[in-house]
């Protein structure tokens, strides 16, 4: 059920019976020494692409850049700016809109990129447009976190964790031969945020944000994964139940 | 401490001290049958003017439209795009970094605003911008949501809610004499967000979300500005104690 | 008839006898030790207001902030860039013709908003839109200038001007207790226009355009106050006279 | 002394002398059946090409497309929006600028481009760039409109008026060869502004706007345009007396 | 040398021997009934990846969405707005620059893609952004051409082409069980370009542009795959032997 | 046939039997110490009046100014950014679809121009706009690049040329007058492109692009632009045979 693979009469097809897409979306950025510059938009997608599976819906193209200014102190880091992130969102659902879709969900493995992609659903919503639009973060999912308490507890953290990594080291065991194996302190700092790219690596010098990296394995990443998807489709069976009122 | 009312001169002498503004943000939008246009506003208002006069910081002159695109099927709601939302908001702090001020709180009144104002916050980070931005949604804050549940229970809503009409009541209850007292059923559709302003109307004709508007009291909006007022500030120092670490 | 006070059924029954409404804007600037950073918004407001009052016309909320790149060099003023400033107009006259408003006069306190407010009005006839659209700025009213003369003559200059700080002084007495009573002197620099902030502040160093800000008294402010509320009724029936052909 | 027939040796010795350049704009809008689409343009080339001859300032390329928004409903109008207008003389000043030029005057045919073009103004002078900058509209400067008064009094109106299609028809007689001669009636309809193309076309159908377009001579287009050389170079000759403060 | 799978640590280590980078990009398009909707970024990715492991080059995370305006009469596909598309590859590219990378390659699947891209390198310089920017069209290398032509002849056509679709047959075989196999007429309409997306499927009812797409074979796949890898290592070679001037 | 010449009622007769207009675009730039600022649109405007009288279609006002970013560091270049320019071009094609022209043919007189005045065309056919949208760059057309090789060999170089130069001293002798007349060497750098306006001086310091400007002579700029306007016409009648498809 990739949308890449499908032709186009597959995918009038698929319309005549469904009209939900996910779209995978992370980030082009730091993840500490320890972590993949991918880690973001690789664990999205392998949610979505899960899920996909499971409940037989089209999972779209994953669009690996996101809104990452606070990384950009680190070599690697592509950013979008919020504005054209903004612009970029709202020309992938209008697309998906045009064709019939109308609950489109983006599966997201990035913080930085839910502000902007929440406005993108204003701006749509404001130029009339109809339709379901929602983004799930996996990683804010009760149950998850919940889950990732249990394995690492206050080590976790909010960039670089454990969780992340460990979902990556299981998907792309090879990439992580010649990642550092040293722990390190974890510094707790009083700030505030947002964060411009100066003042996040100032207080966070090695890319991680009160996360102990080192923590992670693929047992954990194979459990952490299968938790994200499980909890994805229970909160996908949710918005189905809402229906489309307005048509 | 209105910025309307110092010079500049005034207001140098203040940044020599302090680096603390706040900026009350509010919409021009449809609150049922039972509220005022300007509810959003005005409470917001009300809380910063309260606050700034308790801890002695600057207030700047309110900024009463905001987002409120999807209550624009409603006569007399003024709504700006969310990207001509960002640019304001952008331009606003901008203006007043410019002079020294380093923490720059927006006191909210409306849900609308929160995406648009926190995209804002990231954009001005993308352009390297420094400081503290924040914005403080009263109704949001856990000890006002607490009494006003004590209040109304579930009868408060999501629009038009008896709390934030029982505040503008308390202010302004000479604008309360032609409003109706009648009560209405309080439908709760299973509904999505956001909405367009066909979407809306059709989901709530009356323009209130699952409120019992009719029940708000000048004696109830008392006592929750009271509460909004003191937990702001429990916010704010909060912010304070995190200082600004690029400096 | 403030539309902040308003609820949308009371909006729908005023839009049945008259389509017209009143929009408040000012600025956030410095005008000078003398004056107050609101006196923009603050005289405009008075002004709207008690026009809407005698001739019955709604008042929308005050828009305070505007164009003032020019002040950007003392402290406290906050400016908008004209492009933002004409999209934020453009989207509040576009609200308000979705509800059928035809009449949409802005009652300007700030020469700096003249050009882009203009320019917003070319932007929506662009874009098709119809209905008559005007800014008044009440202090270039030629009957206001004549009394603001033979109060001041030539000492009235062009910015923080014995007129505005008069009725500011009338409005909001508490807030010029602190205010300088010194006189300066007053330069008449042969200047191009517009200005950078830098340029201003070379030019212009305490802020003063070639005016004698200390002459203004309580009892001048209220005197300017009704001629300038006088003749915008003027105005206004004039513009009311025109119709609008398009329907 | 016209920038195109000039290399860059030549423009960096004339920079070593003056620091002046006249930009003529003008629009592509309809001038009646009486009057040539390019009547904006070919008027503020004559005068800026003549003055820049007298005075020996050098002369830009004209830019001939401008804001007629209202004069899109007669065919072989091109119209810029208000908004590309800005960044598009934005850009001519900037470019300039960084040459070293400091006086940067557009001689204007067209009534549409004025607003626009000082709000270019403003927005250049918001990104804090130095220098002159002004328009002179040859059509509204007094002494041209008091000897337009003299040959047409209340039969100049304000479109395709005789004068500016005397100067065109001075310039290129051939044009007109195959231009109406007939008389028709004038209106003096109470109308607003600005009006949009289905508003104007509806007001005034055949293009004119309260003018006697047959009443344009080629010996007027000789003397009016005489005089909108000399009242500009007078112009000219002030706003050189001003000097730029800031360097 | 995937940047995805490489921490910040490694890239900044690369840095300090190579400066360059390849960014695959594509489109998610209909590709006709016989090919498959992401066709043009996974024939790039497949092409830049196959580079990058050769020649030891860091190649960027794939941008699979493009500008396709032109097919979103066939379902599935997705387009950004021209302007749009350059703000994203301007974004990109100063990210990319900011690191110190210096030779920035798209290597490109997608003919719709040109003209933006370039126009953001123009719009980077414009900027004074430095650097070496180019975009290789894998399907437009002459020796690629050539192969092709020795393959298919003149039923190669222009989209959905036999050539395009053999790879992607080659990258994913089992994508391709449900595709059909019968042939159509080839038609050669005397168009003009570009269409929009009605003109579009006018012309070309079901997808296609002059193409015999069922001519793909997997084993063409892999010979146009490896042509396309050598000749744009070629590419390459001779952009490196340009250096940058400007350091 | 100029559009400048006519009236809206000419127009209109002519949209009656042909709907094609052609538009001259150039730049303002610099053209080495030899040639002149306004070469390009000089010789644009000259080919397409040319063309507009043989084959009787209307000529649209030229507009001189272009995307010349890399020349800005050499006085009198003035340049629009690529983006603007987008819009500009956008605008002008949008204005003439109005009133019925379907076949819009810019003729070029600038490399420069090409890529945003392409993407124009995308961004228009983005928003479903219909017609032909063409451009054609004289100096790139195959005959007209033959007869160049003929008179020149390898001196003709990339900008600057002698071929360019010689219509403009064809067509304007006396500008040359006192332009230098001495040769200089002729580099021919290992460049890479798009370069800065830093980059390019540092490349090319005199302004030429490995052409020697010197050997313009006015009786080769005859037969240049002979040929250019022989090849632009069958150019234009190629276009002619492919109709609108979309009516």
């Amino acid at each position: 059920m990739l949308l890449e693979n499908m032709s186009y009469v597959e995918v009038q097809a698929y319309l005549q019976e469904k009209d939900i897409i996910l779209i995978p979306i992370g980030s082009v950025e730091q993840h500490s020494p320890y972590g993949l510059i991918g880690t973001d938009f690789i664990t999205a997608e392998a949610v979505a692409r899960e899920v996909g599976k499971r409940i037989e819906v089209v999972v779209a193209p994953t669009l690996p850049y996101g809104m990452s200014q606070h990384h950009m102190a680190f070599s690697g880091t592509a950013t979008l700016s919020p504005i054209t992130y903004i612009n970029l969102i709202k020309e992938i659902v209008s697309s998906f809109l045009e064709h019939g879709f109308r609950k489109i969900i983006f599966i997201n493995g990035h913080g930085g990129n839910i502000n902007p992609v929440k406005t993108a659903f204003d701006q749509l919503k404001y130029e009339n447009k109809e339709g379901i639009y929602a983004i799930i973060s996996w990683f804010l999912l009760k149950e998850v976190q919940d889950l990732v308490y249990d394995l690492f507890g206050d080590k976790e953290g909010h960039h670089a964790t454990p969780s992340e990594i460990s979902i990556t080291k299981y998907l792309r065991p090879e990439a992580f031969k010649i990642k550092p194996k040293l722990e390190k302190d974890i510094e707790k700092p009083n700030t505030y945020w947002p964060l411009n790219r100066y003042e996040f690596k100032n207080i966070y010098p090695d890319g991680r944000m009160e996360s102990a990296s080192w923590l992670a394995k693929e047992k954990y990443g194979k459990i952490i994964l299968e938790e994200a998807v499980r909890t994805t489709i229970e909160e996908i069976k949710k918005i189905l139940e809402k229906g489309v009122n307005n048509e």
